[in-house]
């Protein structure tokens, strides 16, 4: 009966960490453990797939945009978003969300006067800094914008293969691309080297935040952006971020593409 | 090797579905086929957990707006659909996204002066017509209006009940409940008979699609009627929809919650 206080702990730890989310512990399957006599293994099978399916539900959650603000992921999903984002779900997703796109971007008639804008954010959307969350735990740190400033100098950041394909067929089509980015203007020199690098080429602008843009919340400061350019003509058609602080707000895309990210929240 | 074939089939079956969304073979796991004695068991495992993928990642892509508009869910997705919305996923979604809602509602100053508006949507929203949908396919099958009205007219929906938690919670946080639904106004006093029986009460208004809704797209359908709200001088302070179109649009809410819905789209 060892297993026991561990199981009700561990359920206790899921009562705690998605409480607010009312995760009732009676739905748990309790009765399942008592039914089999190999008690050890179902539990611990048990224990993964509940883990799996909050885990999953979590992870919906933050791609509906239905979370309130969040710092770190849940400790418990750790291994979950560490799979997810190494493995081929995440390499799924991305090209679903690539293509789908892809087909939208073809179907809009274009009027050619260089006033049909796609708009790109940078971070997780053309460049993964996967290599730096992959050493601070996937999201389970609290984000540090020293150590995160020090990566992004590197001018290191790979590109999201899916959306350079995307890329070049906005290009190809004849849309201005417009990146639009979090990043601080001092990051301007690496920011380029480091798109270029890897195989970016050819945007119309390329907005960082400047000097006017600090302590704005993301949405604030990208939806100024985007009535900027409205106010100067541009239709925005198309607009790929992974945070729904690239796409919400005022002067919103005709379409928006959510790509996935559960590692972290951007305001 | 009598499996080879008809693995081969199940994959290019996949590929012609997903087609559009870029699911590229060569990502398929086969070498892992070759590589056990117990091919048949290994095989089956294997495209079981290939659908699960899929599936998911199909999923992902609706809850995140990402797909063009659709018709019925993917053919290959029929059971993965049906597993999630009579299992326990569905009920996990639909709790969280209750629960954030409330914490959301709670954190609103309210002014107090019955201008304080929460909206729902009905369907799949506050009422649930699984028992309809559980006689066809799960969205496997395209919808019929008939059919579908014939529903309705039975007034037999049961209450999704972390909607109903919700709904009892922002009636007594002092908010003014808007309903609005895409239902025509012919099915009103179903609908009121049908929403008190399931426990519902005290709404402040119901709008239901009028003669001069019909034909229109339900984002412009209901973004003129929270425009309209606008105008009488309300704040629309949180939205409850299944649809993107219940919640994107003008006039939108400051927050919106997203229920899960993978059986259909409406635009």
């Amino acid at each position: 009966m060892i297993f026991v206080p561990r199981l009700f702990l561990l359920f206790s730890l899921f009562s705690i960490v998605f409480s607010h989310e009312s995760v009732d512990s009676h739905l748990l399957p309790r009765p399942l453990i008592l039914e089999y006599p190999d008690y050890k293994e179902t539990h611990f099978k048990e224990l993964k797939e509940e883990i799996r399916l909050q885990c999953t539900s979590w992870r919906f959650a933050v791609e509906a945009n239905n979370l309130n603000p969040w710092k770190t992921i849940p400790q418990e999903c750790a291994d979950y978003v560490k799979d997810y984002m190494t493995g081929r779900e995440y390499v799924i997703d991305l090209q679903r969300v690539s293509e789908e796109a892809m087909v939208y971007a073809k179907t809009v008639e274009l009027t050619g006067d260089g006033k049909d804008v796609w708009i790109f954010d940078i971070d997780e959307t053309l460049l993964s800094n996967l290599p730096y969350y992959a050493e601070h735990g996937y999201g389970l740190e609290i984000f540090d914008h020293g150590e995160f400033d020090k990566w992004v100098e590197k001018g290191m950041s790979p590109a999201i293969q899916p959306s350079l394909k995307l890329y070049d067929e906005v290009l190809r089509l004849g849309y201005q691309v417009f990146l639009m980015t979090g990043r601080n203007e001092r990051h301007w020199g690496t920011t380029v080297e480091n798109l270029i690098n890897a195989g970016f080429r050819d945007w119309d602008k390329l907005i960082l935040r400047g000097s006017d843009d600090h302590g704005k919340l993301a949405t604030i400061y990208k939806s100024e952006k985007r009535s900027e350019m409205e106010k100067e003509g541009y239709r925005i058609l198309g607009n790929s971020g992974d945070q729904w602080s690239d796409l919400l707000g005022t002067s919103m895309s005709s379409r928006s593409f959510k790509l996935p990210n559960p590692m972290y929240y951007i305001p």
